[in-house]
Formats: C-alpha cells, sequence, structure tokens
C-alpha cells in the first residue's frame, strides 16, 4: 500500500477494457489516458496484455505503450502475461508487476488458455524464475477467475479456491485476485469468500478483488468485500469492457464510481475524483461509437460532497 | 414479515416510478402491472398517490387502480399521501397500508410538500386519529427523506433523523422508512445509520430502507442496511423513475436485481424472479420510450443459479 493512502485502485481498463474492443485504440490515445490516469493519482495501471499481435492487435503496440507509461515519475505500471513467453517479453519491457491469471475451473481454465489447472501453476513456477533471473523486484499478481463461478461449471467451492491460491502463494506469488469475471457473484458469497481468502493468505502476500457489474452487484461486491478486510480493487474507467456475452452489460466495475463509493465512505484512495471523470473524454474520442457506463459522472457529486483525500 | 420469507421487498414503480413520467400509463396497464407482480409473489405494492388529479394526471385514475389491486386475492396495498386530505381519501379507498413522506431537512421538506417539519409532524397526528375514526387497521408507514442527505442542504446528521423518527414513532407510525431519494448514500454511512434506527426503533416499528441508484450505489447500499438487519427495502421494476436532475441515471434501484441479490444471497424474498423480469415486457408494452434498467434482465442468471425460495 503507497503511504497516505487506505484502498488501492487498479485500473484495468486499457487491458481488460480494450481486450475485447474490435476498434484499435490508437497509441497515442492510450498513453494520453494512461498519462492523465497516473496523474490524477491512479496508484496502479495495467496497461496491456503481453500477447502475439496476431491473437490481439489491440495489444500490437505494447512496447511503445510500456516504454510511455514507465517514462511516467511515481507510475506503478503492471501487465498481464497469460504466459511464460508473454512473461518474460513483459520482464524486457521492465514493467513493475505482472498480472498472471488461472480460472479455478479446469474446463474454463481450458477455454480460456487451452491448458489445465496444473499447467498453469507449472507455468508460474517457470514464470517466478524468469523473474528471478531476468529483474527480481518485477512483483507477480495471480488473478484466480471463475473463483465465484463458472459460465461452463456454475457454482464453484470456497475450497477449490483456498487450496488453488496456496499452491500460487507457494509458488510464490505476490499478490492472490479473487476474480468474478463473469459477474456471477453476490455480496454475502464475496464477503465469506474474501474474509477465508484474507484469513488464510493476508498475512502473506497481498489479496486483490476483481468484480465485474454484468448483473448489477459490483459495488455492492465492493463492499462486502471492504468488510472483509479487502483494500485492493481492479476497476475500470466509465465501465470500459462490456461483456460479449450481454449486449450493453457492463463489464469491469465503473471505476470513477468505486472511487465515489471509497472516497465517500472516508477511505482515501489517493485519486482526484474530478480529475478521473474528465478523462472520460479521451475514451469518447478515441471510441466515438462506445456507450460510457457509470453513474456518478452522470449525476454529478452531492450536496457538499467531500472526498476522505481532500478533507481536512 | 409474511410467513416464509426472510426479505419483504416493496414495489414502489407504480407511484415513484409513473409520479414523472409525463405520458400517461394507461389504467389497464397499471392493473396488468400490479396483478402480475401480486402473481410473482410481491409482498407489497404501492400502487398510486393520493394528489388532485390537476397535481399530478399521472394519478387520476388511483380510485380504479386501488378498487382493481384490493380485489386481487392475498395481494396487499399501499399507497402514498402527502397531507390528510389525501390519507382521508386512501383510508376510504381501503387500503392496507397509507405511506406518508416528509423530509429531514426543513428546506427540502418546504420545497416537497410545502410545509414545516413540525407541520408535517402535526398533520401526520392528524392523520392517525383519521384512520383511528376511519379503518382501524391501515398501517401507517412515515418515509424520511433526504435521511442521508439534501440536495438543498447537503449532508444531515444522523441526530436529526433519529430524533424525527422518535416524533413520529411517538405519533403512532407503524414503519419508519429511511429514504435516499436523490442517491446521495454511501454504504459505510447507511450501515451506521441502519444500526442506529434499528438499534433505536426496531422493536417498536418496522424499518424500512429505500433507495436510489443515481449514483450507482443502491444495491452496495442495499447489502449494507442488510447487514444492519434491515429486511425492508423499496425498489421498482426496471428501476422505472429516472431522475429529473440527471438525464439517463437510474432512479430507484432496480427490483429485479434486488431480488436477485436477495436470493442469490440465499433470503427468500417470496418473488418468482423469472416472472418478475417478464412483467417489464408490461412497461415496455405501455412506456414504449422508456429505456428499461436492470442488469439481470439482461445478463440472465448464473449458470447453476437457484434463487432462495426455490432451494431445497
Amino acid at each position: 500500500m503507497r503511504p497516505g493512502i487506505d484502498v488501492e485502485c487498479r485500473e484495468v481498463g486499457l487491458r481488460d477494457g480494450l481486450q475485447i474492443q474490435q476498434v484499435f485504440f490508437a497509441t497515442e490515445g492510450k498513453i494520453a489516458w494512461l498519462t492523465a490516469e497516473a496523474a490524477a493519482g491512479m496508484p496502479e495501471i495495467e496497461v496491456c496484455s503481453f500477447v502475439p499481435p496476431k491473437l490481439l492487435p489491440q495489444f500490437a503496440d505494447n512496447q511503445e505503450v510500456v516504454a510511455a507509461a514507465l517514462a511516467i515519475d511515481g507510475a506503478f505500471i503492471s501487465a498481464l502475461a497469460p504466459n511464460l513467453k508473454g512473461a518474460q517479453n513483459a520482464f524486457k519491457a521492465g514493467i513493475h508487476k505482472l498480472n498472471y491469471v488461472t480460472s479455478v475451473s479446469e474446463s474454463h481454465n481450458m477455454a480460456n488458455v487451452r491448458r489445465t489447472v496444473d499447467e498453469s501453476v507449472a507455468d508460474f513456477e517457470r514464470i517466478v524464475a524468469a523473474r528471478n533471473e531476468a529483474s527480481g523486484d518485477t512483483l507477480l499478481a495471480v488473478g484466480l477467475s471463475t473463483a465465484l463461478g463458472c459460465t461452463i461449471e456454475g457454482p464453484v467451492a470456497l475450497d477449490a479456491v483456498l487450496k488453488l491460491a496456496e499452491r500460487f502463494v507457494a509458488a510464490g506469488a505476490d499478490e492472490i485476485s479473487v476474480a468474478d469475471t463473469v459477474g456471477y457473484a453476490n455480496p454475502v458469497q464475496v464477503k465469506e469468500m474474501f474474509n477465508a481468502v484474507i484469513g488464510e493468505f493476508g498475512g502473506r502476500v497481498a489479496v486483490a478483488a476483481h468484480f465485474h457489474d454484468t448483473r448489477g452487484l459490483g459495488l455492492a461486491n465492493v463492499f462486502a468485500a471492504l468488510e472483509a478486510g479487502c483494500t485492493r480493487f481492479d476497476a475500470s474507467l466509465a465501465g470500459l469492457g462490456g461483456c460479449p456475452f450481454a449486449p450493453h452489460a457492463t463489464g469491469n466495475i465503473v471505476m470513477d464510481d468505486l472511487v465515489f463509493l471509497l472516497e465517500g465512505a472516508g477511505l482515501k484512495t489517493g485519486v482526484d475524483l474530478d480529475a478521473l471523470v474528465k478523462i472520460r473524454d479521451i475514451i469518447t474520442a478515441n471510441l466515438p461509437d462506445e456507450p460510457l457506463n457509470g453513474m456518478y459522472a452522470k449525476a454529478g457529486p452531492p450536496k457538499g460532497f467531500v472526498p476522505a483525500s481532500k478533507a481536512a
């Protein structure tokens, strides 16, 4: 945790938000977005995915984007890599943190990254070794997808999440992110999950939450995780991301609404909410046909609202 | 609380949702809506407001709507009245529960119902007397608007809410509804508020929550109130209501998403979620230009989802 803040937000719009975008988001637009968000005080920005350009042309410019991001004084920059090859490229680029993903459910992991969960764990062990050789100080975060339910297998047992988390922690993960990428989670389930994960691993690694708002419960799940002691949250500016199987449904939770929730709750995020909302214009300029999500940006602040970060 | 359920939802779309609608929602449409929702198991339906037709033409058919609602076997029907005259008409119509509203903040009460808070309390005392004379068994609920913040005065003190609630409970209210009609509330504030209100009055009257989703925190606030022990929630099917000062912003929280949250959390509402979602078509048929809110209806249930009311 950075000094002076209570909750650490991570902007994932440039990666999770853009990866399903058919329209290429111009490189200078990406750099303008991440530069503005770093200036607004965002503690961590995930700027791209290290995947072959023919697989995801959206990230063909990842070298240029990462270089620009790393040039920003004080910014903390992460990127996703789905495998060792991507991780090696990410280490070479010099990112501060690598985000790696595995599904808790076997069939989803096979569909998503075409390998068994065992193979994903083994690949992570190779990534740890590569990190130790290449750049000893790059942090390694592991996102556990389908931790709160799977589109193929349905409900996922809490115990399966704990067991898989244990394997990654033992292998050397610095952070475990419990992810509901399909918007299945319920706040009661979330509170139980984070109580268990933080109880088990909170003293050893950082624990983060990654929620989608597909069924409207994203911010309720944030509050539930907060109640369980979670202090790290992913979100996407303007909720960029959508959801391929649910037209018009939000993907990631909306960063601007998340910061409004936290700052209103007296929790310092270090993020300037007014400045954050203005960055939505950069998305509009680069993706003019993309409808933006987010209620705070439409309604404005409550009368007399003082964000925690600006309170005396 | 009805037997067999854990949380009691109240549909307010026919009143709070329609009151700002410029288009007249056809009487037979209103009756179709409330009939279908009663059949889906909704524990309480607020069907109209007893106000002069020249003030709110939308409710010119309130006699007919109430008569049709009361003819439904097992339905529990309420209506809003802003003053003694409206309450007398409501009692004459035979409703089961009367919903009366006062703002905690003086200037908002003056703007909304053109009287001081003292005058509102005095009028409620006359309403209690009229109820005792007219129909001893009509329940009286009092909604405390601006309890979590005011568009004119800004932040509202918790103590002011408790003091005003005390006056209404002493005057004979059966239910106190803590209302955030402007979507200002934050879940941390909500939990503190409901802990205090339920702690003070929970043993004497029913305590309900009325949230709007204007800034995206409506369902997070529901979970916060649940955590404090609140088991009564207002919502509007498809979030009908909008917000006059924030175009495209949701008004009331979405009933379908609320029921999804509760049933997913293992709390029985007695409401059939599939049947509820289908009733959205009645709104579309009667208000074809009105965009409907609600994420669950767009995304559908999670794979393997079993609502608490249908669990073995």
